[in-house]
């Protein structure tokens, strides 16, 4: 029997690293072996990889893997060059223009693959937790910040600058808030989690009677557990939110018209109280709209699968690919 | 020497139906031969199929080819089924899943392509004006709607519906007028010909000092020539329509990262005048957006060819590409 080919995927965060290794089967595909998770060292960009080596050695010890590793795919938060490997900045990691795949390479002589998180975890969707084997996806992670995966025809798109599915920086109202990118009113400053804890700091500023005025800390789950707890101020934050992302995900099946759009990132672990205000913003618009009744179906929308690091499961699935082709 | 292939490519509009006759060169290029446009008679179903064979035929004749067609490929407006060669829905054609591949093949004994005419013209300005040799481009054009059609590594992206590239049905503000899609605010209620015109009559009948109140007839030519002369009024409706697009248009290449945005549409014979406004909001942006300076330059955005009618040398396109694979 020939030896059995190992990839391991790596989700690469400024808190924590998660490890998923994963074999591949006679038929292609992809199956789980073990999973580790380590505390990210950030205080030097060597550092920071250093904790990726210490991840990944770790978990073939664990699993009592002692041959070499046939490929190995990294999701890496911000600005990436999947094509050399680098990448390019990484604020929270102190990363700017760092050669991740040439350190990788020279440390464990496997083939190296790296893409932006939110595209690795879109992979990691599409391949992994996709019952209706959609080949036209769209993953909208939503964070501190809020960014896409799209999948169309099966393979990740990523544009002429490694910028396409760059929704959370979508100008939804030129006189919003201000945005980190630079400009105002960018869809991110309105949905994303921090904007959800923005918004239940003016309510409390603005002397609204709420709970949230005693949370702490005060972080957007305590924002949906309060919604759900029947807080009025809570739950208008909650539609607000939903509303909001229901029209940007109407504006992104306009721009991709896929089957499936999958939502993740923590504050989704609300679930359907998180998934409600959207499906009422889609009911709203269906009533009277037949684009809306063609695209804006509630089967089509649903949230990932939280029990699985879909960026680690994604990495991993992106080293077999590169693997294959 | 072996028999010459030719193509016709035919733009089918409401007024007009404009065929372009094309000849494939050894080396696979398409080279102009003749073209024709002939008045669409949509008093029936059958009588519009009737003005396309006739355009055809007469194509054919004045360009004294005589022998068949190697294929043909055309443009319709509305939704098509471009699978089966199915007009879906074609308001001004009163056509509704009208079988315009079946009646042409029985016609003319030759393969039929069809498609959404503003994807077919997407694919003219790809093949036939695209100097830098760009493969992904988005091609919006701005009519008495608006919609775009987008290629993506050489490739027309059409989506699980046919509805990818709507663009003009982006929310861009919930309140805003009603589209006859059926929601409200969508980019066509605010950048789209008839937008122009329903500003322009606002403003008269709102008693504003502007030539547009002795304008006959009040269209948007009508609009841009009053900007272009001093009218303030005007000028005010060209810069909101401009600053809007130039939002729009950052919300297309967050979507897609192309590196060409080509505008195409009766409104945009006004050149530079309707350039300009767009490329002021995209200089505000870049003043303080890494994005923005990334993705939102002048070089990337230009108007197609207006001598030319790529709805219908994108239809020659479609033929010809069809016959290849």
């Amino acid at each position: 029997m020939a030896a059995r080919s190992y990839f391991a995927g790596v989700d690469v965060g400024g808190t924590t690293v998660t490890t998923q290794l994963v074999t591949q089967l006679v038929d292609g595909q992809l199956q789980h072996v073990h999973e580790t998770t380590v505390a990210t060292d950030t205080s030097s960009p060597d550092a920071t990889m250093e904790s990726i080596a210490h991840g990944i050695d770790l978990t073939l010890r664990e699993a009592q893997v002692d041959h070499g590793l046939a490929g190995i795919g990294l999701g890496v938060p911000g600005q990436v060059d999947a094509v050399n490997c680098v990448s390019v900045m990484a604020v929270n990691l102190f990363w700017y223009d760092y050669p991740v795949g040439a350190r990788l390479r020279e440390r464990f002589g496997a083939p190296i693959a790296l893409d932006n998180d939110v595209r690795v975890a879109a992979l990691g969707v599409y391949q992994f937790d996709n019952p209706a084997n959609s080949q036209d996806l769209v993953y909208v992670s939503i964070g501190t910040g809020v960014a896409a995966g799209i999948i169309l025809n099966g393979q990740l798109l990523r544009g002429r600058n490694n910028l396409a599915g760059e929704v959370g920086h979508y100008i939804v109202d030129p006189q919003g808030p201000p945005c980190n990118c630079g400009v105002r009113g960018c869809l991110e400053t309105f949905v994303s989690a921090t904007a959800v804890i923005r918004m239940a700091r003016a309510a409390v500023s603005a002397g609204q009677a709420t709970v949230l005025a005693t949370c702490e800390p005060l972080n957007a789950k305590a924002v949906y557990d309060a919604a759900a707890a029947g807080d009025a101020v809570a739950q208008q934050i909650v539609v607000d939110v939903g509303t909001r992302l229901g029209i940007a995900l109407r504006n992104i099946m306009m721009a991709y018209d896929v089957d499936s759009v999958v939502l993740g990132g923590g504050v989704t672990r609300a679930g359907d109280r998180y998934l409600d205000p959207i499906l009422a913003e889609w009911a709203r618009q269906r009533e009277t709209s037949a684009f809306a009744r063609a695209m804006l179906l509630p089967s089509k929308l649903r949230i990932a699968d939280p029990s699985r690091n879909m960026g680690a499961w994604g990495a991993a699935a992106l080293a077999a690919r590169n693997h294959l082709f």
